[in-house]
């Protein structure tokens, strides 16, 4: 073996699939996480910060087989404890997992109905792609113990405000709701669900679901393809279908495409369709009294609309559906319009508790597409400017470096970002350079003359980013790019810049 | 095999070592992060906000061995992909480690020196015990490419004002300085570092760092046994010492109580005790620069002072060390009074990057403890009241669902947090049950006959919480405990209990 052998450096890189978010990224994150909370707390929902490790048994849909429990989770078994072997831990996937644990570990303690929030990280252990990672943030509010409809109401509306609140005006969102025992009801009229043999016909109404689920994709040739024999994709794999007959595909693909121009119009489809079938008929009334429910406190259609063909998430939930749409067009990388689409789902979940305890506790609930909304806020250009840039004090001169400091010290007390140049000060023009990347607005100077004078020499450096903007000739003449002011006009000097900035 | 095997229950429990943070634990952390984030920023500190996870390589000190680097962190194996085996990965243990991957990372992107700040949570593969979790929150602010010692004095003054922005007054804490290389200097003047052959003695220096660290458990009997030949613990259990004549050993524990009444003074000491050596010198020199510094901005003695018993993380660090005390008392468990300690550390670590890119990047810095600070807080009764209960609107008549909701929309749009009970309406009782868990103000009901008449009826709860707290019977006969006032009304009249209250 070679005895001299260098150490070898570890590459200074991120895992793949993670990222770091700098400056603005992270304010501006917060600064919607803080909206969206403000939201959440005022409906009475209370905040709950459970840990990003679960039990691989508490996390439930993963569980550990031959070897470790890694599909689709980041999982670890924890050391032995002498001839007891180490638990299975693993990383959050999502919020609504540690929910159903917290449920059922503090359902004594807590209270009945429960409403909390969560906003924070979930990772999931999948092969990343461009803009996809393996850690992202989510934000839910759900309510654990209600039955009734005026939970998911109250869902909807505070979706609609949540989007308000962070900055999506009314007409440029629309929350759509749809009902999956309407769905059940379907099934029934369509001749896969015998409410007299439930297992019966199991088989079909997966592929049914399956089908639903990828409408967006398929189109409803591909999706009605599905429903019959069969389909074969265009590498010529073929994928067996649920075997309706055509008119029984009919009365499903009825269901997607039954909305109508008002919600009172809709639901008299859907009761057409459904009505003959009793869980199909209890789906279309509580998607009458949402509708109403919503209407008595202004939520009108403009807002918050009745549409089955919302179909994401059909095959999870048990009873109502939301989906929150950013109707706005944006342009695409190749510079095509598109609308900006899905920023939030979620739905009721009646079985959430029970693998833990065996009892059936009803729950309703949304999640929101933290990053997914920020980009269209980005893309829409109302994301804050929460980037600002620090005032920077320059040092001309080493020795007077206490001076300096209580420059940038007043500026601070005057609730004015600052700070002094720390790195070497030989070069100005490094200094300079390094207020332009800290996109500084203003570069307080002072050398031995000013010193003498008792003044400092602020720099406009906003005027620099203006006229790369294409500020006029008059504006850039009438904006001195550097003023010499009083040391003790200092502060309110600075404000005036920022103010005129 | 038994074919009707019941499935199995998951056990509804956190991780060992790992908790759930409720309501006001979660809304007071908060606002003390947002507090503290707000004088970073003002001092020109950009947040960054890294991934939990590293690649095990990246975070350094915990290398896979044989097994696994499971030692401290918790870790896994990425799946192999084809012959290349998986990465390593990690949580992050600190925010130090992930600072340094960083700037190494995107070195020619970030401007120098970097201002940075970080607040999340880290993971520790610890044996859990009381108070002492698995992950924590830390809150750090580093700057990265500045050795001057401007940088070490911004990072206490910052310290200051962040204790006191986050409600510790001036006067209940006090930040500590001390240097490594004063130390240094005192090492060379006992004799156990020699300028020219720095590996010489390095085995006694480890003893003597070790020594001090345990300073606060051990004593100076303690330390000066472990300086000397060694030390016999209770149970027995020797261990070796440096070997420090008893005149070496002198001057090492000279150093940890150098502190005089003055800084002046203590400077003064430490020029005898170590002035000697050019390292020390160097040490005492920056020690009284930092102090000059810091007195020209205004922090005195009374915020930031010269202690050369700082002893913590003298071994890690490479110059400046800092530590926040907090000076007042509070009582412990068993009704003792005590002092809280210690609640901020930090100081010079001049190797940061060079792991990564073999050159030595200057860097300085500060962690607080979170958990800490907010247990001080805490302990004062200074944590924010963040955790008001909303009003709840009661349901008296199942079908006027809609109207209850209205009114919580209506208190709503006033900013004034409010939820309908959505639980089973019909046990009344347990509906002020609720809004009395939910540690509500107010409750506002309406049966058929107030609806009939127009109006509804407020129940004041904070006066249950008042009476409980020892209201006068005056106070009680003075404040109705309910009043019936016009649904037009009902806006305004929860404001004014919520005031009085």
């Amino acid at each position: 073996m070679a005895k001299d052998k260098a150490p070898r450096r570890p590459r200074a890189e991120s895992p793949k699939g993670f990222r770091d978010y700098f400056g603005a990224e992270v304010t501006e994150r917060k600064a919607m996480l803080d909206a969206i909370a403000e939201v959440y707390h005022r409906y009475g929902f209370d905040p709950l910060e459970t840990s990003a490790v679960e039990t691989v048994g508490a996390l439930g849909k993963f569980l550990p087989d031959i070897d470790r429990p890694n599909e689709g989770v980041f999982a670890w078994q924890e050391d032995a404890e002498g001839d007891k072997p180490g638990d299975w831990l693993a990383l959050r996937y999502d919020l609504t997992a540690p929910l159903a644990r917290v449920a059922a570990q503090y359902r004594n303690d807590i209270p009945s109905p429960y409403r909390r929030y969560a906003m924070g990280p979930v990772w999931r252990n999948e092969k990343p792609g461009p803009g996809r990672f393996r850690q992202f943030y989510q934000c839910d509010a759900d309510t654990v113990g209600s039955g009734s409809v005026a939970a998911d109401a109250e869902i909807c509306a505070m979706l609609a405000d949540t989007l308000e609140a962070v900055g999506i005006p009314r007409g440029d969102y629309i929350v759509r709701v749809n009902n999956r025992k309407v769905l059940n009801g379907v099934m029934e009229v369509a001749g896969v669900l015998d409410p007299t043999d439930p297992e019966r016909f199991f088989a079909e109404r997966g592929i049914v679901l399956r089908a639903i689920d990828k409408l967006d994709r398929l189109g409803t040739d591909g999706v009605r393809a599905l429903l019959g024999e069969g389909r074969k994709d265009e590498s010529g794999d073929f994928t067996k279908g649920a075997g309706l007959s055509p008119d029984q595909a009919e009365v499903v693909m009825g269901f997607m495409s039954a909305k109508r121009e008002t919600g009172a119009a809709t639901v008299a489809r859907l009761h057409e369709l459904a009505g003959g079938s009793a869980i199909g008929l209890e789906g279309v009334q509580e998607l009458e009294m949402i509708s109403e429910l919503l209407a008595a406190q202004g939520y009108g259609p403009d807002r918050v609309e009745i549409d089955p063909s919302v179909v994401r998430g059909l095959g999870y939930y048990t009873g109502p559906v939301f989906e929150a749409e950013l109707t706005f067009e944006i342009l695409d990388e190749k510079g095509r319009k598109r609308q900006f689409g899905s920023v939030a789902g979620g739905g009721r979940y009646d079985d959430l508790v029970k693998r833990f305890t065996g009892q059936s506790v009803p729950a309703t609930g949304v999640s929101i597409g933290v990053d997914r909304l920020l980009a269209a806020l980005q893309a829409k250009g109302r994301a804050g400017d929460a980037s600002a840039g620090p005032v920077v004090v320059t040092v001309m001169d080493r020795e007077r470096m206490a001076d300096y400091l209580a420059m940038a010290g007043d500026l601070r007390r005057a609730g004015i970002r600052a700070e002094v140049y720390l790195g070497n000060p030989k070069n100005f023009g490094n200094q300079l350079k390094y207020a332009d990347k800290r996109g500084s607005p203003v570069a307080v100077i002072q050398g031995g003359d000013e010193a003498g004078r008792g003044t400092v020499v602020l720099k406009d450096l906003i005027l620099g980013a203006r006229i790369a903007e294409g500020a006029s000739l008059e504006e850039w003449k009438a904006r001195p790019a550097q003023q010499e002011v009083p040391r003790a006009d200092l502060v309110a000097a600075v404000r005036a810049m920022l103010e005129q900035g």
